[in-house]
């Protein structure tokens, strides 16, 4: 089968794995798809159609079992395994990133940093040593990773996804404000802090242009 | 009228910005919507649509002036001004978002950083010193802010945010990994670098499952 899942859909299953995980560590037990949905800011129906893309889940009336329905969505979104992650630009974002623990807690280990700045090759960030954004392939090739943190400067972005993707990394999240352009089967998730204000920007002025956000992503 | 605008009409607005500020920096010109689609990563019908929802723009054959459709975009977006916004949350995030140079280069100028921890408050960051995160409503008054940063710990947002919008906050940039409540007319986005992961999990994990991503926001 082959179903297709929207990205507000993987967004949700994310926020009922964070409840799902809470609940766990008080207990587990049966959760009902209306807590599920207040939590997530959905409707119980949505929930109901969410977990049904994946199979069949829980009892009517009875609830989802928490460990299992949590095992269930680890699978789903591939935490059921580590993830290591190299991270090119170690610039004030970059560093930002690599002292985010929430990363490593949710299997997403940086097992690499790289910079092409000599300044900041092999300086020491905890546990590694920034590498040179030459030897990118080597990196990728020696610690077999498939995931790239891309905070480089928007004119060097492209060129690092190129040489990339060709060593074989499939996951590109990128910080750099530039649209990437990649093959099909690698898949880029952009965040771009500046374009999330211009949206808001949008937002509190639509009013006086007469018009409105359409709801949805 | 009233018109409604995707959030994914307004990302490519704010990459047909960036196109025509570069061309208009080199002299402006005319530009064609083939060429805005293809640093938008859209089509040029695409292009035509999203610029008529907000009037007509240019002349068929001719392109779209850069100067005039930059100014209009502004326009739209709420960029022809100045944003002052208050930060919340002096941590690492909240640090490397103090040093973002694009967001003053884009009109969004923090102008306030405000923490609850006392160790922090008092420090000097550049031109301004972390106020006491006690302070918010003060402070917002004192800016006259709309736009709130917020980067601090999950449990600690929802009561930052209620205060914030009692106090006249309009529009938020949430960095907790939490999904939060607020009122009608209050605009939230947020940014989850755990869940762009996740869904990158996902995306590199759904063949498997037989799963495909849905095109789309």
């Amino acid at each position: 089968m082959s179903t297709k899942v929207s990205d507000s859909t993987i967004r949700r299953l994310s926020h009922y794995l964070r409840i799902l995980e809470t609940l766990e560590r008080s207990g587990g037990g049966t959760v009902s798809s209306t807590h599920l949905a207040q939590a997530a800011g959905t409707t119980a129906a949505q929930v109901r159609k969410d977990l049904s893309l994946f199979g069949s889940f829980g009892k009517r009336g009875l609830g989802y079992q928490v460990a299992d329905l949590g095992d269930r969505i680890r699978g789903i979104l591939g935490l059921d395994r580590s993830w290591p992650v190299v991270l090119v630009g170690a610039g004030r974002i970059g560093s930002a990133l690599f002292e985010y623990r929430d990363f490593r807690r949710r299997g997403f280990e940086i097992v690499s940093v790289l910079d092409r700045d000599a300044r900041k090759v092999g300086v020491r960030w905890g546990p590694i040593e920034i590498e040179d954004a030459a030897t990118l392939e080597a990196v990728i090739a020696r610690e077999s990773v498939e995931m790239l943190i891309l905070a480089v400067p928007a004119p060097a972005a492209q060129e690092i996804v190129d040489r990339a993707v060709a060593a074989g990394v499939r996951g590109v999240l990128n910080f750099a404000p530039v649209r990437l352009r990649t093959p099909d089967g690698v898949f880029v998730h952009n965040v771009n802090m500046v374009m999330e204000l211009e949206a808001l920007s949008f937002d509190l002025t639509s009013r006086e242009h007469g018009l409105e956000v359409g709801r949805g992503d």
